[in-house]
This record gives structure tokens, sequence and C-alpha cells, in this order.
């Protein structure tokens, strides 16, 4: 099973493509998409729409995960990321892939069996997890494999792969 | 010039569709865009996006104004309500029609002359400058509505129709 893990954003949209195969994730891709400063939020969304359908068509994922907000520090920035938010979970849909939310707190409980993990010791298990020779860089990208990792080790994602009958996949 | 007006949401996308000549406004439309609350968000975002997509092709509007946040209130409701708010400024860009944002501040000096008008002033105003019988219900197609006019009565409007040449419409 192909998942794609997003980390929403405008400027940065951090992306991590796993596959997972029982109780092995290895990393097909990650990076970031990325919009400039100097353009109408419009146009910035439409391009990470455009971005995100281009992922999905090349790696085809079978599901996608999505970070949930944190909104505890800056209201202004929690309500522009939610604005990409919003788009990356729109286009999944549009795109037929199933779409599954996971906060902070659970990615950090899946990927290091402890919900107020550090940043760097959930950074650290996802590289050992992936079997990186390093911390993905940047962030973003990091942050969106953790979401992925933790959409594979999820109770969901388990369940789901048990009873998926090939016919599903057509 | 059409103009559509939108009032974010998730539950409920107020629309109003207005057509500008001169000093002169006229609705065409308005109403809601409804999503059930029973679904995942990522659905009611695609729907969203389907419906304004029919708007568009329906009204054909060479202009679209969205309010801009106010989010002094629930940050929680602030935060999905930007999902909604996302996809309508993503899918405008999509449909290739220029999109503008006004705050709820810009729209009460725009349609009341007073910035600090209360809500029931602004609907009235909006009820007065369209000629309608009655003020328009629900409140969200009223809100749209009263953005569609501030646009109609902005200067970057007003600015727009009077360098636009015949050939910028094909």
């Amino acid at each position: 099973m192909v998942i794609l893990g997003l980390d929403p954003g405008i400027a940065t949209v951090g992306f991590g493509v796993v596959n997972s195969e029982r109780d092995r994730q290895t990393v097909l891709r990650y990076g970031t998409i990325t919009t400039p400063a100097g353009l109408p939020l419009s146009t910035r969304l439409l391009q990470i729409a455009t971005d995100l359908e281009e992922l999905v068509s090349g790696f085809r994922p079978d599901e996608i995960a999505v970070e949930e907000l944190f909104f505890n520090t800056n209201v202004k920035t929690g309500i522009a990321v939610a604005h990409g938010r919003g788009v990356l979970l729109m286009t999944s849909e549009k795109c037929g892939i199933p779409v599954f939310e996971y906060t902070p707190l659970q990615v950090k409980q899946a990927v290091v069996g402890y919900g107020r993990a550090e940043k760097q010791q959930v950074m650290e298990m996802t590289r050992r997890l992936l079997q990186l020779p390093q911390i993905p860089r940047p962030d973003d990208a990091a942050d969106a494999l953790a979401v992925a990792l933790c959409h594979a080790r999820s109770a969901t994602s388990l369940l789901r792969r048990e009873t998926r009958l090939p016919s599903d996949r057509t």
C-alpha cells in the first residue's frame, strides 16, 4: 500500500510518499510544494492543488494522511494554513483517494510511542523506521513522512489493509 | 459586469450574484451552498467546490468577491471556515475569474458608509441598494450580497471597469 503524507501550509506543503508492507515502511519520495510569497492567496492555493494532483497521478497513493492543525500558537498563521489544508483535503477527495486526518499527538504516539515527544525525537524515529541515513530535510518533508508513518502504523490503516479485497482496488 | 459575492463557511456558504451597471446594482440570484454535518470534511469541501463551479458556469461572473474572516470570536470555528474559504479562493482562481477579498470593515464602509455599522444596518442598506422588497434570507446570502455590493462600489472595481477594453472580455 502506498501512503501519501501531507504537512499543510501555504508557503511550504511537506509531502512524503511511503510504501507500507506489513510492518515495514520504505520511502518512495519526499519533498515540498512551495509557493512564492508575492502571489495572491488564490493563485498560491491553485498551485498547491495542481502540484498535489501531479503527485497523486505520479505515485497513485492508495490513501492520503493529512496532519491536523495545532493552533495553540499564532491564530493568524493557523487561519492561513487552514486555507491550504482545505485545498489539500478537497483535492485528495476529488482525486478519489481516501483521506485520513491525524493530530500532532497521534503522530507522536504512533511514531515515538509517546504523545509528548519532542520534535527531534519524532524526526529521529522517522529516520530509523524508514531506514534513512539522515533525518529528511526540510522539516516540512520530515513531518509529512511522520504523518504517513503514523497512518501506516495506525489501527485504521491496519484494519483497512486486512479487510481489503482485490476488487477494492479497481 | 456580473459580480459573485461569497460568504465563506463549511455548513453554509452564502452566495449573491449581482449585475452592476454604473451606479446601479441589481440581484440576479442569491442563496446558499449547504453541506450536511455528518459527512467527512474532505467530502463537504469537494461539494462546496463543485457547487461553486456550477454557479460560475451558470452565471459567468466577471469577478468574484470573497469576505475575509473575522476571527475575533471562536478560533476553532475560524479554522474550520478557513478550510472552506481556501477552497472558494482556489476554485475561483481555477475557473479563471479574478478574485477580490474584503474585510467585514470594508463591506460595512462600502454598503453603509460607516465601518462600525451594526449587522442589521448592513442588511437593510443591502436591501435598499438592491431594491429588494425584503431583507434577503438567510443571513449568509445577505452577507454574500453585501460583499458583492462592496466590490461593485469599491475603487478597485470602478478602476477595473473604467480601464477595461472590449477585448478584455474575450
